[in-house]
């Protein structure tokens, strides 16, 4: 019986694998860094192939037993066609056939696509989205990252491109983003621009998410306040998407997802003011259940998805 | 065979009937003023059963040969239910059943929604959306309305309530909107703006869209620079749904999208500088086919869809 599968996170530091059983439980996980194979192509898909056939091997499955293989990397992907078409954060990887390369090595089925989609179907299958129709999964990071579940399926769009929320435009007179366009959603949320309202809010450089964290759980009052500031512009961003889609839920991931208790309330309250009446009263925001383990668990619903 | 359907099409001045046939031709029209009906909703539904009764006789049919009525109307539609929530034009109507109403009177399988939902199924399936999968239908007129065909389906949401392109906010800090956010897309591209801009533009008040066009037909220089204005609005409060949603086309209706020649290049041009890459080069902007039509036509869809 074809029942496991082995999933792949591919990221700019690490890359994680994991053999994934029938109900979304991860059986082995085997980690390593990414950068020793970054300068190659070639070098990182060979190390792939070796660690997935080790990690089989450490689970005491056989190949009959697998499923097949599903991988997430960090940028846009041809799912359809299992072409990488670009990795912002790993040199060298443009219009790579990675899943007919991969399934020539390890003579397994391979399904590959981008990572935050692949968390997304792990929330929406095993997760903070179980039994949910139409829903929007955020990750808070560095980038805006998002994918949409709508009438109960990932909605990829024409190339699989969609779910860019980190991408749509707040003010068309907002700072430039580094996608080309101007006062995106990121330029508001992402890290970068937490960490300088941090520090604009304190008084003094260097600043991150963690260490306001940190201060408000100690009762900061500056700290406080920087958190519903930070949680109004959050909730200013996604009052669009509530309109749009009209979703029953908002996952929220990420490293400032941690801060849920500061976040949440604030969040809701700014989207519930400023949204159209139905669309506003009609949705939650949640916490992703998932942090290490998602992509990998997302790659079994990947896989088990593709094969149905 | 049923093969036939009738299709209604409320609006706030007057209500059309057709008779569709199996592909999409319309072989009977009727319609009579809603004012007169406006006061009371007792009146209205017993005008709308009369009526659709007339239709059928008048086309020579039977109700054997009638699959169902399709009914479109302005404001927010429990499709699923069946129940009208809430018309912003038409007094009274809250919570009104009226399919269940309208089925008991004519003793035809009736079905109900929101008429920007029915005229994107008309062009889906008949107009300039066939064999598109994943689109974005706009109407441009006094208010901004929107429905979305994701996947090769409707996208409806939670509660029938997705589309409102209209209202996603594009500054924050921009003009209050009737729907009670601030700087919604509507309140730059609705019609009262775009008259407000034509008179800022010529320097005297009363100005329309439609004046505007003949202005620019005589080649009058100031009216070709207002519609580049208009235009850039336009494709600025479009770049958002193009990065989160990756559709292939985007079809314009209503008023404004007669002056197609002054708008279309500008408006393509202007989201392919400020959407991302792949996502800007995906898309395709049309003319919507229908006009007068499009809601008795798009109710066609609606009943044969919901009884497929």
């Amino acid at each position: 019986m074809k029942q496991y599968v082995v999933g792949v996170d591919v990221g700019g530091t690490n890359i994680k694998l994991g053999i994934v059983g029938p109900s979304g439980q991860v059986i082995v996980r085997n980690s390593f860094a990414t950068k020793p194979f970054a300068s190659s192509r070639i070098k990182l898909i060979s190390a792939l192939a070796s660690q997935i056939e080790a990690s089989i091997v450490s689970s005491g499955l056989i190949k009959k037993q697998i499923a097949g293989v599903g991988v997430g990397l960090p940028g846009l992907v041809d799912y359809e066609k299992g072409i990488v078409r670009f990795l912002p954060n790993i040199p060298g990887w443009r219009e790579v056939h990675l899943k007919s390369i991969l399934q020539k090595k390890i003579k397994l089925p391979v399904f590959i696509d981008n990572d935050v989609k692949i968390i997304t179907l792990a929330e929406s299958q095993f997760g903070a989205g179980r039994g949910v129709r139409n829903l929007v999964c955020l990750t808070l990071g560095t980038g805006v990252g998002a994918a949409l579940i709508l009438n109960g399926q990932l909605y990829r769009g024409e190339d699989n491109a969609a779910g860019e929320l980190g991408h749509m435009p707040l003010n068309e007179h907002g700072p430039k983003c580094n996608c080309g366009g101007f006062g995106c959603f990121e330029t508001y949320v992402g890290n970068r621009a937490l960490f300088a309202l941090a520090s604009r809010v304190m008084g003094r450089p260097g600043m991150t998410t963690e260490t306001m964290f940190a201060l408000a759980q100690k009762g900061n009052k500056k700290a406080l306040v920087y958190w519903k500031m930070a949680a109004k512009q959050i909730g200013n961003g996604l009052v669009g998407i509530v309109n749009l889609l009209n979703p029953r839920l908002i996952i929220i991931g990420g490293g400032v997802s941690n801060n849920e208790k500061y976040l949440f309330k604030t969040i809701t309250d700014t989207i519930r003011l400023r949204a159209m009446g139905l669309q506003g009263s009609a949705f939650k925001i949640k916490r992703a259940k998932f942090k290490d383990d998602a992509g990998i668990i997302g790659a079994y619903v990947l896989v088990t998805n593709a094969q149905r």
